[in-house]
Order: structure tokens, then sequence, then C-alpha cells
């Protein structure tokens, strides 16, 4: 028979065993802190139709699309999570509750030209808030980032914040009014590129030097929260966006403490854009302490419009993001992820001949009965090739059973990790593996 | 603005939340049960390349893909979790540990003509274990569908098994083997077409009325799982193969047993064969016993060369899949699905105004940090609005602060199911829930 090398499209990733249990185990958490905080699932198509999809057309993002057509359908693979939910909203209006709160864990697809940590199929995991304009929900979304990276254990982080309207109202203090998105643009690059590129792009926008300095002093104020925010007020910037912004930085603030977010993990920075046109409110990134080259590693916003291609009805809303994929593949180059057992498995069942197969069968359901995830190994050969699989599984326990453990009504465990080994009675084993830990 | 109407393409399909959240349920319960039996979870491209994934050519299922270019590639994607195992199992042979347990729950494609019930994108949940001959897996698959359909809680099924090699050997006494591809596949549909039917098919493929007469009579064979073994036995057919069956097969029964899954769980059924090529042993289907018009909704068997298109490595195998997408589809038209809950959290903090949202704020913290989900709701309307809220939701506890509670330090708990009312001390929040329950 011919053989196909059997290989995935660049761009693509899969995983081994042992990275896939690591990285489900993020995913996990992920998905139990969202549900903790009151999100519901949502699971939209991964094809869409391609005329709803890309209504809004233009932008870089939409040029990246696996779009084809199948019969009378022209279709096209999401990019994104955003775009399906405000299609999803606008379109089941009447039937969900407001202000809607869900999460969508999903794959999305982008066509990019294929290099090191970019992926052309890969994870996002959104949560937004539709249909309110609390400011209380701003607070939540970083609480919730805090929790689920406190969870991942890959260290200190900071989620830095920011609000569209302080910038948006500090533009026009300026008069710059109509060049507020292009400026927007180039303050976001900020950290990205030199400080002569930065002058450079803003003097292009027509910028003369003072306001390009006066810019660059203002995003750069720093200090504790309550210092920056004193700063802004005592600036006496005569702007209503510029004072409702710094009255909502401050109220995000005081939730945050109320909800019990440490001080050492949120920081306002007025550097903080976000590229996207859509964010007009509260804006975070998320960035590792120790690990500050991978970028934003969480980011998201406040929106006034999220469905306006979809629907007349106006639905504010806030969300945030975490690109999963990229992110576990950057935490794997900076050694962070230990991937070191191919099974969600603690023990394995190890009839020595088929004579003890039934028995075997028997234990392993004991053991299943009792919650433990248990692997059932039943290849007909001798004991070391035995061990050898659960060593290799990165297993703990081996549950051997032979003639003469049949005979005695016992087993043989085996702690994998000091080699130890001890006989308990058949009807006791599931006390035993719990006394053992 | 334009606006597009929202829609997805015809053959998709996406839930409102309360349907979502008890399509989840049953896919937590798949995939814990498949982790508690030792599978290790895989995930691997819904893309991939048409010259790996199309291997094989030829099929019915492989005309109804969805496929396109892009740049020099040729894509198309998965319509089955088989075929990627294949490729995966192949592509990254020396890695794995062999057996290689492995659960996949996953969406798959087909460019079917849409009619109600059939779905182009569709949820499938996979177990394999490859590279064992073991029987006793043959075995563990039916005790993970017998718990898996027990915790969906549809009502009584049964699991009916059969062995390809009773049927060869059967068909070989008969001197048949030449056409025991094609009277497989008549055999398959016996229970979906006439007695006139499937008698004209086998006249069709050649076979005489007295062969036609035997082959009814064998298939028909019934009675409890050791009469029908007896039975296969006394039958004393010549046939290397036909023994080897019923030996295996009845190794499954005694395995059954010692694994407690109960005997009305499972029972030989000779019409079962299977209509995939690809089986050579143990074949099983799955049927709610008050809703056999469902057809089955756990299938799967046993494989003697997974991969043969990609490696010269012979891969052997086992695996069951079920459909969920269509299943949920089927159960909900049969009345069978209960979707009353919008959210998974069971309490909604509702602070009256602003002044108290940090409050509410803390006490929202409270509760999530003991793991009660929570959805804090601070959208500025009245108590009626809220409750109303709460009430959709399908939530069971309104947990409300307003000026009054903020002063005495206590909330007011209602009881969504009940309507009674009490209140509980700010610092005693989360056990007087707990004592609620």
């Amino acid at each position: 028979m011919n053989i196909t090398t059997p290989r995935i499209p660049s761009g693509f990733n899969e995983y081994l065993p042992a990275e896939q249990i690591e990285f489900n185990r993020l995913l996990d958490i992920v998905r139990s802190v969202y549900e903790k905080y009151g999100f519901a699932p949502l699971d939209t198509p991964i094809l869409e139709l391609s005329e709803v999809l890309l209504a809004k057309g233009g932008g870089e993002t939409e040029q990246q699309v696996y779009r084809f057509e199948r019969g009378r359908n022209d279709l096209t693979m999401r990019y994104d999570l955003t775009v399906p939910l405000a299609r999803y909203v606008a379109q089941h209006e009447g039937a969900l509750t407001i202000p809607f709160r869900r999460y969508q864990i999903g794959k999305v697809y982008r066509a990019e030209r294929a290099q090191a940590g970019r992926f052309r199929e890969f994870y996002q995991c959104d949560i937004d808030v539709i249909g309110s304009r609390s400011t209380l929900i701003d607070a939540e979304l970083p609480v919730i980032i805090n929790e689920i990276f406190e969870r991942f254990g890959f260290g200190e982080f900071t989620i830095r914040l920011n609000n569209r309207m302080i910038l948006n109202g500090f533009f026009e203090a300026l008069g710059l009014s109509e060049q507020s998105k292009d400026v927007l643009r180039v303050v976001d690059k900020i950290e990205k590129i030199s400080v002569d590129s930065f002058v450079d792009e803003l003097t292009q926008l027509g910028l003369t030097q003072e306001q390009i300095a006066t810019l660059q002093t203002f995003v750069s104020l720093s200090g504790t929260n309550d210092e920056v925010l004193a700063s802004l007020e005592s600036l006496g910037i005569d702007s209503p966006d510029f004072r409702l912004g710094v009255e909502k930085l401050s109220e995000l603030v005081a939730s945050l403490r109320a909800m019990k977010v440490p001080e050492s993990r949120f920081l306002i920075d007025l550097k903080i854009a976000r590229g996207l046109d859509y964010y007009t409110g509260t804006v975070y990134e998320t960035i590792l302490d120790e690990h500050p080259s991978i970028g934003s590693v969480c980011s998201g916003g406040r929106y006034d419009d999220l469905a306006s291609h979809y629907s007349k009805t106006q639905l504010p809303g806030v969300g945030v993001s975490i690109g999963l994929t990229r992110l576990f593949y950057q935490l794997k180059e900076a050694g962070l992820v230990t991937a070191d057992t191919q099974s969600l498995s603690r023990v394995v069942v190890l009839p020595m001949t088929p004579a003890e197969y039934s028995l075997a069968g028997e234990v392993a359901t004991d053991l299943r009965c009792a919650g433990v995830a248990t692997i059932l190994y039943s290849e007909p050969n001798d004991l070391s090739k035995k061990m050898k699989y659960v060593d290799k599984m990165g297993c703990t326990y081996a549950v051997v059973i032979g003639a003469d453990e049949a005979r005695n009504g016992v087993v043989s465990i085996k702690d994998m990790r000091s080699g130890e080994q001890r006989q308990a009675p058949l009807d006791d084993l599931v006390a035993s593996l719990a006394d053992l830990k």
C-alpha cells in the first residue's frame, strides 16, 4: 500500500499527551474561574457565512481569513470570538437575558504568515458582559484575570489599566480631536518602537514638538495608583470625557480593592491604549512580571456598540480574552511548562496473565467506582515490561495481580517514586491507596 | 449603517444558554468518565492537508468534505476523529507509549444535504486504545458506555455485541467468503429494510434461497447471553475464525460480568455488523430501550490496522464514538432534555444602589472564594427588575444589599423557589447559604 507521510499543515499545532494534559489543565482553570463568576458557556459554529462574518469589512485580520465556497454557500472560518458573539447576540436578542454574561473557549483561524509563536489555528478564551454600562463589571474582569493567573502559577503579573476616555479627553484638550484615532494607534505602540520613531510618527500626524513633549510626559505619568489618580486630577484638564474617564478609573481602583485584588497586581498605565477601534472606556493588558517580552497575555476593554453591523439596538459591553495557544507556546519557550506525565491516572492495574484478567477487571472497577482514575494494562508481557509502561506513563502506583496475589486475596502495590512495595488486601485496596497518598 | 441579517449557515447549530449548559453537562460526563478510565486527551487540528486526510480515497464520507485551497495548501476540514487519530499515531509513533489510550472530543464537518437531525458541524466523542490486542480492552469500552449512559439518565439502554470473526466465519462455512463484505453490508441493514428487500439484495449477491434462510435463522438467534453463546458453540461450524470469534465473545461476556455491567445492559446480537470495512473483531452498538428509533447512540469496534495509509507498522486497536450533537437533538425531540436555567450560578448578589457596590463586590468575592458560583448584578434599576433578572436566569438565591442591610452588616437572602426571605449576617453569608442548600 502507498504510504502518505503523516503531517499537519504549517502553522497548525498539536501536542503530545503530556503537553496536552498540561494545556488542558490551563484551559480547565480558565473555564472553572469563568463559570464561578457567573458566565454561561457559548459555542458558536466555526464556519460562518462570509457575508455575515465579514459584514464590517476592511481590517487586516479580515484579510487573513480562510474563506471558500461550497455549493451555494460562501463560508469563512471565524478569526476571533468577538464577531460571532456580536452576530449571536443580535440574532438571539429577544431570547437572551440582559446583561448577557457569556464565556466562549474555542479555536479561531487566521491564515497568517507562519512563523515561530504565530499560529493559524489557536484557542481564544473570551468573556464578555453584554448590555451593561455598570463600572462594577469593569472591575470584575481584572478580578477574574487575577484569579486565573494566580492559579496558573507562572509567577507574579500586573494588570495594567487605563480608560480610553482619558486619552481621548487629553487629545481633545491638546487640540488633537481629529487625529485622535491615529494618535491612539501610535501611543499603543510606544513600548514596541524607539523614541525617535514615536516622535517621527506623531510629527507625520501633524503634532508640534510641544504637543509631542506634552503627550510623552502625560503617558509616562507613573507612581502608585493613588498617585497617578491624584496627578490626573491635578492636571485640571478641561474635558468632560477626561473627567469622566478619571472618575471611572478611580471607581475601578476602589472596586478592585473591595474585591481583594492585591494592590501589586494592578497598575494604572496611561500608555495602555489597545489598538482596536471599538474600545471606548476601560482597557486592560496583563504582563507577566518576569517575562515582559511575551507582551500582554490577557487584554480587553469596554465598548459602546458591539453589534452595530447586525442590529439597531445599541449593545454596550466589556470583555477580555486570553490567547491560550500562543501563551502556552511562550511559556514553554520560557521553560515554565512542566509536562512530565502522559496520564491523568495515578494508578495502573497489572494482571500478570489472562488467568487474572477477571480479578484485575474487578479491582479496576472498584477503584474507578471510588473515583480513582485507573488504567488497566493487560498486555501479554513480563513484569519488567509492565513496570516500564507504568514508569513511562508517569503514573504513581502499580497494582500487580499475579497467581500468588489472586490465591491470597491481595494485591501488590508499588510506589513508583520510592520503589517501595507492599501488599494490601483486595477488599481494602481503595482505602490502602488513599492512605499511601 | 447597513444592517446584515445575523444568521448561521444551514445545517449548522448553536444553542441558547440553557441548552448549552445542558449540552455541556453531557459533554462533561463523557469527558470525566473517559478520563477516569485512563484515557488521555488529544486535540488535533480541524484543518488537515487534503493529501493526508484523504489518503485513503473513495468512500461516501470522503465525498462530503469541506475542501479548499489557500496559498499553496490544499486543505480539508476533518470529517471524523478516526483518520486524524491514525495520522497522529503514525506521525508521533516513536513518542507515544503503547498501548495508546486517548480520547478526543471535538467538532467534525460533513457537507451533507441539510435535513432535520443531520448536521454539517457536530461533536464526536471518541475513545480508542491503539496497539493492543487484549480482549480485556474490548470489555472496558462497554463498561465505559454503561457508566456514561447511566449518568446521562435517559432511561435504560442495551449495548449490543457481536464479533466480525463470527460473521465472517459463518459466511465462510456457507461458502460465501468471496461476497463476505457485501453480505455483511446487507446484514448491517437488516433492521432498517423489509424482509423482502433483505432477500432481494442477498439474491442479487448470488445467495441461494437455502443460504439466505440459513443466514436469517443465524442472525436471528436470540436468548440470554449464555443461551446465544451455547447455541453458537452447538452449531459445530468448522471455521477457525468462527471458533475464535465465539471464544472472544465469550471472554467479553465474562469480563463484562467481572466489571459489574448489569446483565440487562449488554446483549449478544448477531445482526450487529457495523457498516465500516475496517472492523475485524468485536463490534458494539447501543440502543436506548425506550427510544429504539433513534438508532445506535454509541458504536464502535475492534480493527486490525488503523494507520495502514500512514505507516508500515501494523496498529491494531479498538474504539467507540458518541455523536453527541445528533444525540442531543434527538433527545430534545423526544422531550428528554430539560434546560431550565440560563446560569451555572445559583446565587445573584444585588446591590440596590452604587453606594453598595463596594460592599456587594466584597460579598461576591467571599462567595466566589468559597467556591460558590456567583453573579454580581449591578444594573441601575428597581428591586422588581432585579428580581425579574434572578428569576429569568433560573438562579436559586437573590442576595440583596441595600442601605439598611449595609448599615446593619447583614444581607437579605431570598429563596426564589419558595419566595421565603431571611437575613444573614455579612460575615456568615457563606455558611448561611450552605445551610439553606
